[in-house]
């Protein structure tokens, strides 16, 4: 029903380019003519946002990890429903900053609430609306961590507050990732300058788009 | 663990008179030197009531059931660990109006989203922290938003806008839940005059109380 339009999401650690290097990917997809949407999670429409606010909040240091994995899943599910489907119905390309995969690397391995339980929940949230393509930024927390500071303009939420060692944690699940989703998941070294990782994305978006 | 306390919901159709009569218990369990607290689902805790808000705001008419069901089981969840579980721990009686029940008739059922798949993320959200006592309001759909509308006092939400024919659902859904829980469900004839329900709830506690 939805294989009508393409499905990519963009993960990785913090500060790794993502938000940067897709939205130029979306202009240049602007410029060939292709339909597309460029959304993100938490967030993208009404109700996630406001979800996303509670969650992000840095007064909400009490938030216990199985209450943000079921809230990223309502966002997930709302956006979805309202946005992400219909696109794809459309036949867009939708590209979209995060999806399922950092809710089993932050949530299911780096908070320890355990990858196959969170998987559970998003299981309810998403039915079986996976990705079409995935890419992962690669980079290291140490050096992801180092951009965010030396960015002026990123504005911290409760997530950038953790410690080195959570984003280490969260780097590793997404090792494991990798290696679960061999198929679905790409890698590109995002240590490289963002015009770089720009082209490197550039090359597996169109090479999918040539055999869909 | 959390043997020393003991934790009681309440649960039944809009309009059934809940709230008032949860008051009333309370006060006597205070009057009665006993150690109790008095709570409500969604809701009772910061983040929990944020999500209420998210939850019942009446603009949201674009709201998912699962979404909704999601958003519930994170308030349950926060409402649990912050509220529930520290006052069983110190072994109080914990009151709370609405718990896991009223997801699995208004949602599970009533939505039609499945019992199973609701019980499953509040499994993922509650873990087995299941009431040790629910009282059941029961009255008929029709008998409980006739009340509701007839008292001024009482704030419309998104849910209360909902169809008689999907209060219909909810109420087949608790009759379903009083069967497969007959040990820990117990129902109350709530169409009776409030002093009078309030009594009988009172004798089920007190019964109670005298077993642990």
């Amino acid at each position: 029903m939805l294989n009508k339009g393409i499905f990519i999401t963009f993960e990785g650690p913090e500060g790794a380019g993502k938000t940067t290097v897709i939205a130029e990917i979306y202009k240049r997809l602007e410029q060939e003519g292709k339909k597309a949407i460029l959304t993100r999670e938490p967030g993208g429409i009404r109700i996630s946002e406001k979800i996303r606010g509670i969650i992000h909040d840095n007064e909400h240091q009490e938030m216990d990890g199985m209450t943000e994995a079921l809230l990223y899943a309502a966002a997930r599910r709302q956006h979805l429903v309202e946005k992400v489907v219909p696109a794809m119905k459309e036949g867009q390309i939708v590209l979209c900053d995060r999806f399922i995969d950092s809710s089993l690397a932050y949530q299911g391995y780096a908070r320890g609430l355990g990858m196959e339980e969170v998987m559970t929940i998003n299981s309810f949230a998403i039915g079986d609306t996976m990705p079409d393509l995935t890419i992962f930024f690669d980079i290291t927390p140490e050096e992801g961590l180092r951009r965010i500071s030396n960015s002026g303009e990123r504005e911290q939420n409760r997530l950038d507050n953790e410690t080195l060692q959570f984003h280490e944690k969260v780097y590793e699940g997404y090792q494991l990732l990798l290696k679960k989703f061999p198929d679905r998941i790409v890698s590109t070294d995002a240590s490289k300058p963002l015009s770089e990782v720009t082209e490197n994305v550039w090359k597996i978006i169109s090479s999918q788009l040539i055999n869909k």
